[in-house]
């Protein structure tokens, strides 16, 4: 991809460690996680192939993701809020957060008002966690 | 939102027999379910809020899903492919099914021929699972 889908922070730190790190700050702007997909252990099971520490991480803020399916039934085909943790080297992870207004971006919804000021609240949230993140990098 | 963001299909059928009808479509067509997110519970927990029978399904196919994060690591901000399952009734259930390709027009992938070719392969398969409920329906 040529642009970034979502917010992206490297940090010259180890995997574990920021996998730990990310979930702080999540918590922090109300995102519990929700979901939690390992891809290094599914490929591993599934495909028997060798893949780096990578993580999914679906982040939900409650209050958030109920207005937003009370504004559109269909917003649950864009939720939770994916953030993904990479091993880029020993030392050096990258996060990923989605953009929740790229995501919407996609959809026809992008000019309902109720959807794009809850997609705003969020993506205030995710770059202030993205800002935190970078103060560990 | 005036258009639909994915696949929709709604079945005559209560929520509970068309769940399971939903996995099982799914696994014809090489997905699994890596998440599930059941909101009528998260939301009765975190908010004290009655909301009705609606689960999102993670579903994944694992050599799709391998050969899109080879082809760009922030594809994970956009896997699993979301299956939504809802009560709009007693007797009547709405499913909804990621469009992969939807989704990756959000991004600037939408350039990428590897990712775009993987995107129509999830595309075929979750429209095929789409037609296998319209059978129930």
């Amino acid at each position: 991809m040529s642009e970034p889908l979502g917010l992206e922070v490297q940090i010259a730190r180890p995997f574990d460690q920021v996998l730990e790190t990310v979930r702080a700050a999540l918590k922090v702007e109300g995102f519990g996680i929700l979901t939690e997909i390992d891809f290094e252990q599914a490929f591993r099971e599934k495909l028997g192939r060798d893949f780096r520490p990578y993580v999914i991480l679906g982040a939900c803020n409650p209050p958030l993701a109920y207005a937003a399916v009370v504004a559109d039934a269909q917003v649950g085909l864009l939720l939770p809020c994916n953030v993904t943790v990479e091993a880029v080297g020993p030392q050096t992870s990258m996060v990923r957060l989605t953009d929740p207004e790229v995501l919407l971006r996609a959809s026809a919804a992008a000019g309902s008002p109720a959807l794009r000021e809850i997609a705003q609240d969020a993506r205030a949230r995710l770059v202030r966690v993205a800002a935190a993140l970078k103060q560990e990098s």
